[in-house]
């Protein structure tokens, strides 16, 4: 099983890979995307899109996992961020590919076993679980995070019989 | 000179092209595209990026104009339409399409001569406008306003030599 993490943001989105092999996990691929601030907003949010669908043709992942938010500073940010997911959902919806959101707390607590860890703590954790040293940017850890949460969520949602996530 | 308006929302967008020659103003076309609340949201803002390029392909619009939203009730409200506000961006820069933004209150503005204008005066100013008797669900008539909105703004503008909107 072959998940793909995404943390969206307006100005960088990072992008985790990890897969599932007898019960370990294994990292595929990891990076970010970042978004010239001085570029028009409809060519930054169309290289989104098709940035995320190159991760998807790339990896070929059987589920999309996002980190959620539904809090943010104010009604202006949350618009900005909005935009950024709603390009990178619409690409996961034009493949055909299946997508889950997580919010950040439980992302963190499945990773660190606390809700409110620090990003530094989750890049730690997340390298334990791969059993890779290398030192990712802070955002392609965390959608390294939300791949495994989903994947440690799944497998005892499987032996519960339970759904998983929210889909999106 | 060919723009198309957009009135993004989460539930239902409406769509609106008008052209101008020799000062006047002509219907192009106008619709909606409603989005299935059952739909995953990622197979919904697939669905609005789609037929977004599927106006453009067909209108060839030189310009897009887009009623931009800074406020909202809560987060997560404004959150669900920058979504609806990222496919439909991420559409219009992937064909290359320039994106300009307006205000609802300088929309109204421009053709009620009210800021503060009921969406039905706009309905009865827009069909005035372009001497049209259909009667157009409030959403397309909305995106008919920020057509012609930026049409008149860009006339005006022109003889001062100023630009108009805020360039998405």
């Amino acid at each position: 099983m072959v998940v793909m993490g995404v943390d969206p943001g307006s100005r960088c989105t990072g992008f985790g890979v990890v897969a599932e092999t007898s019960g370990q996990l294994q990292l595929v691929a990891a990076g970010c995307v970042r978004l010239e601030a001085e570029e028009a907003v409809s060519l930054r949010l169309a290289r989104l899109f098709a940035e995320t669908q190159r991760w998807i043709q790339r990896c070929q992942p059987g589920v999309v996992a996002v980190e959620s938010v539904f809090t943010a500073k104010n009604a202006a940010s949350a618009l900005k961020l909005g935009q950024a997911r709603g390009a990178i959902l619409a690409a996961c919806g034009q493949c055909g590919v299946p997508v889950v959101g997580y919010e950040p707390t439980v992302v963190k607590k499945a990773v660190t076993g606390v809700g409110g860890a620090a990003k530094e703590q989750v890049r730690f954790m997340v390298g334990q679980l791969l059993r890779s040293a290398t030192c990712w940017p802070l955002d392609a850890a965390d959608a390294l995070a939300v791949a495994i949460c989903h994947l440690n969520t799944s497998r005892l949602a499987r032996l519960a019989g339970q759904r998983v996530g929210v889909e999106l």
